[in-house]
């Protein structure tokens, strides 16, 4: 599947629905055993003049790596998006964020995620932010599988 | 001082910036030794329907955490923000976030936050989350003060 998994299944989430007109609208895509997400802030997407806010960055790494959890849990278990909504969801459980360097406000953000651990619910997923191949963020996402409907 | 201190010391930031029209506005104010910031998310701020995204919910506190961060510093130091800018500011070197329940997206959000420790260039911040009286997120925060200008 080449198509971003958000542009498959569209939710209205701030961070990833494609269904939400005023929300960040990233989209991860499968890379390997990556997902990768590149992301272009707005300008006022600001925290420190000419730098993008911490808080942004949290935002974008929450998300992708709840679609890496969730990528990863239907590949797994041979759920395909094309077919439809999946029967579960993943919510995050914590986001531990690592602020190495500032991330310039132009150009776009790069997101390198990959699943580090994977338990009966709990999935521990990696995440590394760079910007022109500078690593300026790494974060571990926990991420908690839940049961949708009966 | 009784008026919030992003509009003693207004900046440009996403998640505070009274400045930024695009932003989130939180506005953090002191309760004796606490920092509280009482916030309401817009209708898009979700996450899953009905709740609010976990992303925002660490924009919040990391821009809390910050002030908290900043005001602490200001008040040992007897800088007073009326007088203007201080020659330092904070950023964040590391920021996690424990999810303990779902934050309903209707009403506010209420984030308490306190010093826990205070090193040279460090501060760490402890912050809560509650909502209804419900504690809902727990986090810390590490802030580091950087020093402006020449």
């Amino acid at each position: 599947m080449d198509r971003p998994l958000q542009d498959v299944f569209k939710v209205h989430c701030f961070g990833c629905g494609a269904l939400n007109t005023h929300g960040l609208q990233i989209k991860s895509r499968w890379e390997g055993d990556d997902m990768l997400c590149n992301w272009k802030p707005e300008p006022y997407h600001i925290g420190h003049p000419g730098y993008v806010y911490g808080g942004t960055i949290a935002s974008v790494i929450d998300c992708h790596s709840i679609w890496t959890a969730l990528a990863h849990y239907c590949r797994e278990t041979g759920h395909a998006l094309d077919d439809g909504p999946p029967p579960f969801a993943f919510v995050t459980g914590s986001l531990k964020v690592d602020y190495l360097k500032p991330v310039p406000i132009d150009g776009e953000m790069e997101l390198r995620a990959r699943v580090l651990e994977k338990g009966e619910r709990k999935t521990i997923i990696g995440c590394r932010v760079l910007h022109s191949g500078i690593e300026c963020a790494t974060a571990e996402a926990v991420a908690v599988r839940v049961r949708l409907g009966a």
